[in-house]
């Protein structure tokens, strides 16, 4: 039986995990390959990042020469992180012949049109499934189950330690600081967990899955990027009063004119949908499509074996072609020219908490100026004499915007709070 | 620009989404597969079976051998449903060295093994993702990107039909009767809803996934079938006390030595499980793994676009191993030999309703008879003077048996209900 050589770049959590998904299921995926996969050889530049597994049965290199040079290794699993050096090793690795899987959302957020098309040009493998949504086979379905959709809109929640935090706050009443606490306690938060909180990991993944469901690159600097960190009890409190949750959500829906509208931040979910039921550390994508209706992929957004198992299937992919001396399927032929929403057209429902110092003269005119814009308010909920929650119905961007400054000229108004809803 | 050419066998509800996908989506499939895909024949036996489309481009034929003998056409869609004719079609359509995707669960429930082994003998393909949960990419997620995973068990709610009744049942109050009628009148029941009702249907489906999730080929009277005609408002009612719904699962759970064991029929599902979400006639399969956790894909189970759109995706799956000249790839190459749970090894847990003439002493004489088989009763919760509802604790079908017998022994006590508890 041939056997196919793998090396690794980095040996910590993600690369761990597929060592361990390799091993344990050696003889499931010989006898679904008609072949054998053995890792051969994995680079640590640094041993204190080494992940420890019982025992190993691959050679610990120190140069990435060690594995360019040996030609017996023809899949590179990039482990690393990072994004020059990663982006370089993955560059090397290609340009030397080896197809290359990776796990890296930074770098395939920023340089993955780049790097793919260096991929393609070489008739070389560069899949990264675990990159987005770790354990869940997005990007494969994505690729191969969606080829002929035409998707309307892609909702995810995909960064699983903001999901975490707004779960915690929302079943357990904590308070944001308390919730973060929570999930560094438990691993579900990493020690600088800036991106996940500011929704620039989100935005990532997001700008990952849109080239896949829309064809479309987008630049993280086109994305409204919201983060979760000063969302409060109260605004959970209060959103709850009227029906919705607040998630951590990526969203992009593509209008009629072929406009794609791209957002990230905490965003208004009525309870009875079904991203509402995605709690703690899960991750879920949502999709509504024209043919398909409504699909959603639940699963784990992290964690070594469910990552693994993902990184095994994308090696096992490119086995699969090796084994019959194939073409190496790219991940996606579909491209068109990027095509953002322009705030007049993006439409979206916000929920609004505006502090009153009359109430009822404050809603008179808040009332008519909403209506001046062509939307009512609805779902009008009194907290207190100086406090209204409402839902708006849906308005373009750039009338929201023109509303609100108008708003906060008039005396004795204010606007606490606004949450953009889920749209469609 | 290569064009591949298409016939369909029947030209029903999954013939005519099929059809409405590839001219819809003509263009995204041309610049994703850099080839088109034209329908040139349907083969019509009943013109009374036609769906009519606003227009077609393609030949009506009334024999089989005017498709099979047109060397243009590459692939052949069986979509007539029925077994013998669809099965004498779709081996001539082999022997012809066309490849075939079809949505018949029926004949791939009964004759899949034997059809496939076929197929692959002429190196063809055989699809039928649409077969199963018609509108989630359930059996291509299986075999790619679970390649490698040891999945421990999988649960489905793959029965639109009944999961809609039940669904009506719980949130309408409604009886069955209602129920059945009112999801007839909404189009989520055929005129004769039988094997939906009875669980043959999701049985059938079962069946097809487990031979990609387990690799084993079940007979279906190996399986463990109830329908959900039973199910009464009260024990919605009773389940709902205890924190629990009634869903019609179809669940298939892998023991330590590697036996499977299969049931389909009203099941309980914890309130805040995944699949407790999952309502009105929508589908979702939920799986654990060893490495992957806990993952659900959800999705419509019918329909003519959401099925005609997993069709496509199976059509352009060989259309792109055409166009490059490739091998087909197989479905599943991981085979085991059939291994079914015995009695005494498949554990569940059970939610019981009691008759007991007097309650005390009746209670006291069951509790001693669960500890007898080492299991205790929770939640016990009594209704009335004379019902009382509990929960036993994990028990082998075996233990259950006797147990059951035992107590239809004892004067004063009845069983009124019992409802398998989903397990893991």
């Amino acid at each position: 039986m041939e056997t196919i050589y793998i090396a690794f770049l980095g040996f910590g959590t993600v690369a761990s995990g597929t060592y361990q998904v390799l091993k344990q299921q050696e003889e499931k995926i010989a006898t679904s390959m008609a072949c054998q996969v053995q890792v051969k050889k994995a680079l640590l530049r640094n041993r204190g990042n080494y992940v420890k597994t019982a025992h190993h049965d691959f050679e610990l290199v120190d140069s990435l020469d060690a594995i360019l040079t040996d030609e017996s290794i023809t899949i590179v699993v990039e482990a690393m992180g990072g994004v020059d050096f990663a982006k370089d090793c993955i560059e090397a690795a290609l340009k030397a012949g080896k197809h290359v899987v990776t796990a890296n959302k930074i770098l395939m957020a920023q340089n993955g049109e780049e790097l793919t098309n260096l991929a393609q040009s070489q008739g070389l493998a560069l899949y990264y499934e675990a990159a987005v949504a770790g354990g869940i086979p997005i990007l494969e379905s994505l690729r191969t189950s969606f080829r002929a959709e035409g998707l309307h809109s892609l909702s995810g929640i995909i960064n699983g330690t903001s999901n975490y935090i707004l779960s915690e706050m929302t079943d357990q009443g904590l308070s944001f600081e308390e919730a973060l606490q929570a999930a560094k306690d438990k691993g579900f938060a990493e020690t600088d967990p800036t991106n996940d909180i500011d929704g620039l990991d989100a935005a990532r993944k997001l700008a990952i899955l849109c080239r896949l469901a829309f064809g479309m690159t987008i630049p993280l600097d086109k994305m409204a990027i919201r983060g979760i960190d000063h969302v409060t009890s109260e605004d959970i409190k209060n959103t709850s009063t009227l029906g919705y949750l607040i998630k951590p959500l990526a969203t992009a829906i593509l209008d009629d004119d072929g406009a794609l509208s791209v957002q990230v931040g905490p965003s208004l979910v009525p309870k009875n949908h079904q991203l509402a039921t995605v709690t703690g550390p899960m991750n879920a994508i949502y999709t509504r499509g024209w043919a398909s209706g409504e699909v959603m992929f639940y699963g784990p957004g992290t964690g070594a074996l469910p990552t693994g198992n993902m990184v095994v299937a994308d090696i096992l992919k490119i086995v699969d072609a090796l084994v019959h001396q194939e073409h190496i399927p790219a991940l996606s032929r579909y491209h068109v020219p990027l095509n953002l929403s322009a705030a007049d057209r993006e439409i979206f429902a916000n929920f609004y908490h505006f502090k009153l110092l009359d109430r009822d003269k404050g809603l008179f005119k808040l009332t008519a100026l909403f209506e001046k814009y062509g939307a009512s308010l609805n779902q009008l909920t009194p907290i207190g004499r100086h406090h209204v929650l409402a839902i708006s119905q849906a308005m373009t961007w750039q009338d929201s915007k023109e509303l609100i400054a108008e708003i906060e000229n008039i005396d004795g108004i204010s606007i606490d709070r606004i949450y953009p809803i889920l749209g469609q």
